[in-house]
């Protein structure tokens, strides 16, 4: 690029680079970032995006294959949701959550519209987090029970109750004995805890652990249940057939409630508008976040099932919040789950993953040593990276990172490609909208930051 | 007004009718509400603002003393940051924490140059209570103590931690005992715990009961106090001169954490920029949200002390949310900022607080018996009502309501005015641009409904 070419908003790369150079340095004097040792980050400034594409401070062009924080799904800058949050912005910014407001409701109608029957209602927030805080406290309340299940190798979100529900070592600084959440292990055949062989044997024997884990804890101590559809930062471990029809069994034989996790796997990202329709179970409370809106204004929310709406109908449910139902972001989820209809995003992402990605993967798999497993649907896929394939060793430990890992996430950039990175995985999490010469365009850019992998293993 | 006029955001009022009646309906189908028992409320419908008012679903206008939950403190539909949201939302709606972005990094610088030297890093939340949650979180680990301290007669935000932080009826449903909050009184002259007579009575005498609560709990096992600079929806109760200076003494002589909570009272709501610069204290963790962009977009936060933000030089923040420093946001916070810097927003908040707000309820305060005490600054008052003056009994109970109280908020609604309303109070908490012509037209709604007050006096 000259520096006098213009940027997909219209920026000139001169003025993005001088932009960059000032937020970079304001952002080390003031910004505080999630999850980091303030002192060791060097943020990449980013100053424009557009589609699958981002753009750093130096102007280069990165194909987004993290979705930023998986939320994306719609792709960077659709322009009809910028035109929605435009248009929802001169209308009415706010109003409180006690009133009505009509982005508020139709984008509860249309997200109850994808929901199954029966789950009808929606209780905005503000993201993933306080959607399952509020799930949570809602299945207590409905069951007059304390305790909750999850599984190891999972993430909720960072406010206290959701960072203790996770089942990842961010917990373990927050973690002081007191939150009622007890862990087990789901099933994850590839490093089944089950000594599993097949799907079939991992799901039995995941669902005869549960049985026995909520026999011990008691189950007339246990209100809910949380699992992500499928386990998202944690790995992408797509649940074998039968899973959660076997939890939904296990909830329904004690009066658990059984609250689905779509956060990252809501919204197309599986290839299906929720990530449980790929099974036949129906959760008593959906989570979200996310893809409700690609993020583009924060947005989360419970949706209810009608038996536990109705514990609240006379007497009133403890929670809230100021941002409730949102005006703007509501508005942004109305605008982006009619632009998923219309342009057949989902079925996008369906088709993209079984036809393009899926194969793309297993056939780097074949080339690549230190590829251990592939696996995922729609646009929702990990790379499993392992120093030994007999062994199963993963590349970096649980719950750290290595130079081997370091160096090829490293190489995914410098090649051009924003990958989504977590211990010993790399995550392929485009846009929903991606399109196949995009994915060819990744693939061949991962296809030679894996050869960095190889050369570290023996 | 006439089915065609024209509603400020160019709604047709006949539209606009015609909408609130499908919002109603969706709403009711769809919307689960904040704090509420779903099937004994009927929320109006809101669909315009501008200014000083917002508009119901039939036309009327009302002239909107609540700020909506007290965050419009800007008004509604401030021109400058709409645009500056639709001109963000061309630019680039979302990117990762880890990234660095303009927006963000300017709203650090600018919400810093507010605050005292060596407050100089913002982690940004979506609201007040993961702000909350994180203040605590950063404390916890920065002293490696638990327990937190926090006054009754407060408000902390929805999401467990800060609901538990809470001390109001809202906390008990959702209190099991586990959380490390304990609960002690704060200065409150009109219903004072100490036997006070005079503020500086209260005020040594609350400072005394603080210390004491310190010396049982073990300041050795307490992490933080946190304390509202003015406690608001608990009852806009400013603190005696003195007190937060000693709180911050307290909090020196046993290496506690300070955190104010500025959510409500912070950006102007009390004619400063903070509310703690009415005094000399300095808190180590400041809690934003609402005002910093008047809630046009979610937006909250923790402005960090260099001492506690070194804590996470080199030993990683265990937390972290997938929209911290929103572009769409922290853009919004820009353009509040700076409209509110040239237009002295936060100057007139305190002179018409002075000359006209103050001097107005307290002239109410001689015409109604109901009224037992007006408090406030700034755009942040209470009038408690009490069935009594003499023995102070309260309107309505602590923790609910009463036929006078709800008569009394039905009148001023029916007089054109939105209150904000909480028990026994009634708050007056207009924006901070509100005009003096607004605040009469106001005061004189109030003045016909405080007469309905009266009548239910013996």
């Amino acid at each position: 690029m000259n520096a006098t070419d213009l940027l997909p908003n219209g920026l000139r790369l001169d003025e993005a680079r001088a932009e960059a150079r000032r937020t970079y340095e304001l952002d080390r004097a003031h910004v505080f970032h999630s999850w980091s040792a303030q002192a060791e980050i060097s943020p990449m400034t980013i100053t424009a995006s557009a589609g699958s594409y981002v753009w750093d401070g130096d102007g280069n062009r990165l194909l987004d294959f993290s979705s930023q924080l998986v939320n994306t799904n719609i792709g960077h800058q659709h322009p009809k949701v910028v035109a929605a949050i435009a248009a929802q912005a001169a209308k009415l910014c706010t109003i409180a959550p006690q009133h009505a407001n009509d982005a508020r409701s139709e984008a509860a109608r249309l997200i109850t519209s994808h929901t199954p029957d029966g789950l009808d209602k929606v209780f905005f927030t503000n993201a993933g987090a306080d959607a399952n805080e509020h799930a949570v406290r809602m299945a207590r309340l409905h069951t007059g029970r304390y305790k909750v299940l999850t599984r190891y190798r999972s993430y909720h979100g960072g406010t206290d109750t959701a960072i203790n529900m996770t089942g990842d070592p961010r917990r373990w600084p927050n973690d002081h004995a007191n939150s009622g959440v007890v862990h087990f292990f789901g099933p994850f055949l590839y490093r089944s805890r089950f000594h599993a062989e097949t799907e079939q044997q991992e799901c039995e024997r995941a669902l005869a652990h549960l049985d026995e884990v909520v026999r011990m804890e008691g189950p007339s101590t246990i209100a809910a249940i949380v699992l992500e559809s499928v386990p998202g930062t944690a790995g992408i471990m797509v649940p074998p057939p039968g899973y959660l029809a076997g939890v939904r069994e296990i909830c329904d034989r004690h009066g658990i409630v059984f609250i689905a996790d779509e956060v990252m796997a809501g919204f197309g990202r599986t290839g299906r508008w929720f990530a449980f329709e790929h099974g036949d179970a129906v959760p008593d409370l959906i989570t979200f976040a996310k893809g409700v809106n690609s993020g583009y204004v924060p947005l989360g929310g419970v949706v209810i099932d009608a038996e536990i709406a109705a514990t609240f109908d006379h007497r009133p449910y403890p929670g809230g919040l100021t941002y409730s139902g949102h005006p703007l972001a509501t508005a942004a989820a109305v605008a982006t789950i009619r632009a998923m209809e219309d342009e057949h995003v989902v079925e996008h992402a369906a088709t993209i993953g079984a036809e393009v990605i899926g194969p793309g993967l297993h056939d780097l798999a074949q080339r690549h040593r230190c590829i251990g497993e592939i696996r995922g649907a729609g646009v929702f896929w990990a790379l499993e990276l392992v120093a030994d394939r007999d062994s199963r060793e993963p590349l970096a430990p649980y719950g750290s990172s290595s130079p081997a890992m370091n160096e090829t996430i490293a190489a995914c950039k410098a090649g051009g490609l924003l990958p989504f990175a977590n211990f010993n995985r790399i995550h392929v999490v485009p846009p929903c909208t991606v399109t196949a010469d995009e994915v060819r365009e990744g693939l061949a850019i991962l296809d030679r930051a894996l050869d960095v992998a190889d050369g570290h293993l023996g």
